[in-house]
């Protein structure tokens, strides 16, 4: 499958080095389509890792990931064509957090909104599945390296058939065992706010590898 | 010990009754010292437990508990003398849950803030720690009756000696396994934005009995 990957940072990465593994074409995207991180992650990941702005990256994906920090995640999204978002599912992993001010960072937007909502709300053509943003980006894609995988995923969104295909990512492709529907993407207003304590428990920890789990 | 319940809601009757059958002395506050719901409370808890007004109860307990409704809470406090607060630990339980718009609630307070914050900054020499918050009230007395007790519960606050207090009456009243430090009164900001995702996960799971637990 050909995956469009927004965002060069370590998300961007890990996700798209995973994809790359199991025999997908990966694009990562950027702001401009010669940027230096994404162009080492191409020299690392073979002739199916390619480069492009943002704009190439939507156009290219049949699936989309938004790899960017939260900040950016519009303005990496309002590069894209309307046309090329319409209709395919965006992974939505952003999480509005604002270093700017120090740590703890703060949240954007949060309690009666969420960067997935906002997300959304702009592309209302857009399938935009909320998912991963409540781990570190090893465990994203590797949740057995904690706890043997014995935690808990959340998805939210709109769309029960967009929902339905991303779960099947993440239990397939990713190995989660578990994966909890939340809801509608108002729910990714809950999953954005747990940000705050998980960095919290990050620095009380010693670790970010660690995930919750749901015990009844 | 003599104890002084804040709210006769559901929390307080459910830390209260467990407080009762502890052996302790526990008197349960209100607005008012004839309120209806702490009057059957006493009635069923027998001679050691009494009720009063939220005044009368900080003057009685050596130790608190804060089970209002995190709207009313400043203002119950308030009606408090201050020397019957000084210098006493206060087990803050609410959550600035607001529900006059309809569910889900949103927080009257939180990212750059929180109500265990805002307690903590109007009463200076009460020790406030922020605990149980995040749970439903029968698991917080009865964490066994989930998962077999195996899950977490945080504490946070700005004195080491009263949060130590405060995780052995966890450990040895309610049967708490595992309690998580997550350091000063500032980290209420992510036990209390917790509670978006808890109110989606009763939910999605269709009970309010269960809690999380970290997973490394």
């Amino acid at each position: 499958m050909k995956i469009g990957i927004l965002g060069s940072g370590m998300v961007g990465e890990s996700i798209g080095t995973r994809l790359v593994q199991l025999g997908h074409q990966v694009r990562m995207g950027s702001r401009t389509d010669n940027n230096e991180r994404a162009a080492a992650w191409v020299r690392k990941n073979g002739t199916t890792a390619s480069q492009g702005t943002f704009r190439d990256t939507a156009k290219f994906g049949e699936i989309l990931f938004n790899c960017t920090a939260g900040l950016g995640s519009l303005d990496a999204l309002r590069q894209a064509e309307e046309a090329d978002l319409n209709g395919k599912i965006l992974i939505d992993i952003s999480n509005p957090l604002d270093f700017s001010k120090g740590m703890p960072p703060t949240l954007t937007v949060c309690n009666t909104d969420s960067l997935g909502e906002q997300i959304q709300q702009a592309f209302p053509r857009l399938m935009v599945v909320k998912t991963l943003n409540t781990v570190n980006c090893v465990v994203m894609v590797n949740p057995a390296a904690v706890g043997k995988g014995d935690h808990d995923m959340f998805v939210c969104g709109n769309d029960t058939g967009a929902k339905g295909k991303v779960t099947n990512i993440l239990k397939d492709w990713f190995g989660w065992k578990r994966v909890i529907d939340l809801g509608d993407i108002t729910n990714a207003r809950g999953t954005e706010m747990w940000l705050p304590l998980w960095i919290r428990l990050m620095v009380s920890e010693g670790t970010p590898m660690f995930n919750l789990k749901i015990v009844k």
